[in-house]
C-alpha cells in the first residue's frame, strides 16, 4: 500500500463529496466576437483544429482518478493514455433565435451533468449560433483537478492582449503555472500548495474540518446583531442547475463607491442585496430578518495575517439588510456590517477555507454529514465571491473576449452562489443555482440592474 | 409501513441497478421532414407550444420516485405537482453542417447523462439545424417508468397516418394504453402486467433471478457447438455512450430472405454478424470462436407457451459464425443455429426475462452482483432485438416521420446493444455502445451496409 501514491486530500475530498445531486465541477462561460473576415466555416474549422491536437494536452488534463486495488478504496491519480478528444471537446449550437437566453439554457444543462470519472475530469464546448456575430465557449473542470480561482487564472493565461496573435493554444494546452509565478499570483495558490502534501482519510477528517470552520464563523456571527434566517436558498438541493450571467460597467459601480466612500465590494454587495430583496419579495419568500452573506476577503497586506496558518484569505459574514426597503439604509447596514466583520475577521485554516470554499469559490458539500441541513441553522445564506480578473481586453486568435462568467457549485444548504469576476472595465456576474429551489433565476439579473439603478439614484 | 404503497419490483429494480456508469433509461431518436410551408420559426413555435401545455401531461409522466421515511429505503412513486416543463422539454440545435453525424454526436451525449431523480424521469429534446429540410426529436425515459418496447408502442400511438391531422399532442400527452389494448398488443405487455403486483426486496431476489436466467440460457448454450468467447464487448463499462443509427430498405432484406428460404430475423442476424466480423477484424479483436447473440423471440401461437409462467416471450442464443470468412457459410451457420436454439428454447420466468431483458430490450445490469463480469464467462456476447413497428408512414402535425431509432442500455459485460425496429418499409437500426469500450461505432453502419451487399451478392 505504501507504494501507491494517494491523491492529496485537497483533491479527493471533491470526489468523495460528489453525488448525482452534487456535481463537484466548476465552469466558465466565455463570449467572443467572431474575428473580422470569419467565414461560415470558421467555428467548424476551429473545432477540428482543437480536436485534432491531442498531443498538446497538458499533463493536468490527462490525469484521471482511480481507486487502485490495495488502496482500501482511497483515490489516486493515473494518466490517461487513451485520450478521446471528441469526448472532451464538443461542438454545440444554439437554436434560433440564438440569444443569450438560449445560451444560458444550454449552459445550465451542461453544468448540471456529472463528469465521467473514467476519463480526465474536464469537458469543453465550442458553441455556435449566438446572435450578434458572436460565439461562446463553456468549460467544465472537476474541483478535484482545479479550483475556481485557478480556472479563472488559467483561462486568462490562455488569452492574449494582442488581437493579431494567431496559433494560440486552447486552455488545456497552456503550460502549467510555475511555482514562482503561482506565489506571485498571491495567497490562494500558495495556500493550496501548502495543502498538496496532505494525504489522509477525508471521511474521518471532514466533519471536524467543517465543524471547526463553522465554529470560527459562528464566533464572528455572534458579534453580528442578526443570525442568518432560513431562506429558500438554505435547503437540500437537486442535481439540475440554473445559470444566469450579465456584466455591468465598472464605471457605474465606481461612481457609487466614490459618492459613498464605501469599498467596491460594498457596492457589489449592495447591488446583490437589493436584487435578492426584490427576488424574494416576488416569490413571497423574504424573511423578516436580513440575509447574511459569506464573503471571502484577501488578507494580503493586512495586519491579521497569521504566519502559523499561512493563511492570507479570510471570510467575513455580512448583513445584507434585505429587510430594509430604503436603499440608503440598506447600503449603510451593509458597509457597517462589513466593517465590524473585518475587525472580528474569521481566520480559518487552509483546509477549513477549502471546505467552506471561501478560497475556492466552489464550496465543498456539507452533504457528507447526514442531517446537517436539517439540524443546524445556516451560519450564512449564500456566498458572494469577487475574483479579480484581467483589466485589458483579451483575444483568442483574433476573437475578442466580450465576457467571462464563472459557474460555481451549489450544495446542500446553499442553493445559490454568486461569483463575480472583473474583466476589461466590467464586472461579470455569474449566478449558479439549484434548478429546483431557485426558480426564475434570470429575474435576478433584472433585479441586479434595478438595484444598481436605485443606488445610483439614491446617492446621485 | 403497510400504508406506504411501495414501487413494484419491476420498476424499482431499475432504480436500484442504476449508477453513474449505468444510466437506466431508454431513448428514441425520430427524424421528421419539415411540413410544406414551414417558416424559419416553425420549430421555435412548436417548442413553445410543447412547453406551454403543462396541463396535458399524463399521470405517467408526472410520477417521480421517492423513498418515504418509514419505507426502510424502499422506493415508492409520488406525483410531481411542480412540473418544470422547461426542464423536461428542451430546444436544441446542431452545429453546421448539421449532418446526421452531428445529430448522432448530440444524441450520444444526451443519452449518456443521468435523469434527475427529483423529477419525473423523462426528457424530450426538439432538435433543429438538421440538413435536408428535416428536424429531429430525442426522448429519454427511465426504465423504471417504461420499457423500450412500450416506449416504441407509445411513440407510434402519438403519431397519425393522416398527413393533414393537426393539433396532435406530444407523446407525454397521449392517453395511456388501456389494459384491454395492452393485452391486444400481445404477450410482452400482458407479461409486464403480471409482474406489476410484485413488491419485494429486489436486492435479495436479483442474484437468484439472474442466476436462474443464466442457468436456463446455459442449458441452451450447452447444446450449442460453441461457448461465447470473451470479446471487447464483454467488459465493465463506463457512463458515456456512443450511438449510431441508419435504416435499410425492407425490400432488400426480404429479397435475401426469399432467395435463401430463411427467416427475416436470420437475414438481420447475418447482416449484424458480417458487420461485427469486419468491425472486430479492423480492431484486431476478432476471437477465434464465433460470437453468440442473445435474441428475444415471440412465442405467441407457438406450442411451447407455458401457462404456468404466462410466458410468451423467449430468448434464443444464436451462433453468429463470425469466425467464418465466407458469407454463405456464415449465413448457414446462423440459420442452423437459430433452428437448433428454437427447439431447445429457453423458457424464462417473467422476472428472469425482465432481468435479462429479452423482453424489454433494455437489459438490467448485472452490475449489482459484484465481480460478476470477471468471474463468469458471458453466456452471450451481445443482445440483438428486433421490435415490430408501424408499417405505414406516420405524421406528427403534418411532419412526416422519416425514421425512428431506439437507444438502449449497455451494461457491465454487454457494452454493445443492437435494437432494430421496422417502420414504413425499412428496418431502422439503433446501435448503443459504451463510448470507452466500443470505439468508432459509426463504422459498424458502413459494415452493416457492406455485409448486406455481400449477402445480396452471394445469394443473387
Amino acid at each position: 500500500m505504501a507504494r501507491i501514491p494517494l491523491m492529496p486530500i485537497t483533491d479527493s475530498m471533491f470526489l468523495i463529496g460528489e453525488s448525482r445531486e452534487h456535481p463537484m465541477h466548476v465552469g466558465g462561460l466565455q463570449l467572443y466576437t467572431l474575428p473580422d473576415g470569419a467565414g461560415p466555416d470558421y467555428l467548424s474549422q476551429l473545432y477540428h483544429s482543437l480536436v485534432g491536437a491531442e498531443e498538446t494536452v497538458q499533463q493536468l488534463f490527462r490525469k484521471r482518478p482511480r481507486r487502485p486495488v490495495g488502496s482500501l478504496g482511497q483515490w489516486s491519480w493515473s494518466t490517461d493514455n487513451q485520450l478521446d478528444m471528441e469526448y472532451h471537446v464538443r461542438f454545440s449550437a444554439l437554436p434560433r433565435p440564438g440569444r443569450v437566453r438560449e445560451l444560458l439554457e444550454l449552459v445550465s444543462r451542461l453544468h448540471g451533468s456529472l463528469l465521467d470519472r473514467h476519463r480526465p475530469l474536464w469537458e469543453f464546448s465550442l458553441i455556435e449560433g449566438l446572435e450578434g456575430n458572436r460565439f461562446a465557449t463553456y468549460s467544465k473542470v472537476h474541483h478535484a483537478l482545479m479550483d475556481g480561482v485557478s480556472s479563472i487564472i488559467l483561462a486568462n493565461r490562455a488569452l492574449s492582449t494582442d488581437s493579431t496573435t494567431m496559433g494560440m493554444p486552447p486552455v488545456w494546452a497552456v503550460p502549467p503555472i510555475e511555482k514562482a509565478e503561482r506565489n506571485g499570483q498571491g495567497g490562494p495558490l500558495a495556500l493550496l500548495e501548502s495543502l498538496r502534501g496532505m494525504t489522509t482519510d477525508i471521511a474521518g477528517v471532514l466533519p471536524a474540518v467543517v465543524k471547526g470552520a463553522q465554529t470560527a464563523l459562528r464566533e464572528q456571527a455572534s458579534v453580528l446583531p442578526f443570525q442568518a434566517p432560513r431562506t429558500i436558498f438554505n435547503v437540500q438541493i437537486t442535481g439540475a442547475r440554473r445559470f444566469a450571467a450579465q456584466k455591468w460597467s465598472l464605471d457605474r459601480i465606481k461612481a457609487v463607491r466614490k459618492a459613498t466612500g464605501a469599498t467596491l465590494n460594498d457596492v457589489v454587495l449592495a447591488m446583490c442585496a437589493g436584487a435578492l430583496r426584490r427576488y424574494l419579495l416576488e416569490l413571497d419568500a423574504l424573511p423578516d430578518r436580513p440575509l447574511i452573506s459569506m464573503v471571502p476577503v484577501s488578507l494580503r497586506g493586512k495586519q491579521k495575517r497569521s504566519e502559523a496558518s499561512g493563511n492570507s484569505v479570510g471570510a467575513i459574514l455580512v448583513n445584507l439588510g434585505t429587510h430594509l426597503a430604503d436603499p440608503v439604509e440598506r447600503f449603510t447596514q451593509i458597509t457597517e456590517s462589513a466593517q465590524v466583520a473585518k475587525r472580528s475577521l474569521a481566520e480559518l485554516s487552509p483546509l477549513q477555507i477549502l471546505a467552506l470554499s471561501g478560497l475556492t469559490m466552489a464550496p465543498l458539500a456539507f452533504a457528507p454529514i447526514p442531517g446537517f441541513v436539517n439540524l443546524t441553522p445556516p451560519p450564512f445564506n449564500l456566498i458572494i465571491s469577487n475574483v479579480p480578473g484581467a483589466q485589458k481586453p483579451l483575444f483568442w486568435n483574433g476573437a475578442e473576449l466580450q465576457g467571462m462568467y464563472p459557474l460555481s457549485i451549489p450544495y446542500d444548504g446553499q442553493a445559490l452562489n454568486i461569483t463575480i469576476t472583473s474583466y476589461a472595465g466590467a464586472l461579470n456576474f455569474g449566478l449558479t443555482g439549484c434548478r429546483r429551489n431557485v426558480p426564475h433565476l434570470q429575474r435576478l439579473l433584472t433585479h441586479l440592474e434595478d438595484s444598481l439603478a436605485e443606488l445610483e439614484k439614491a446617492v446621485g
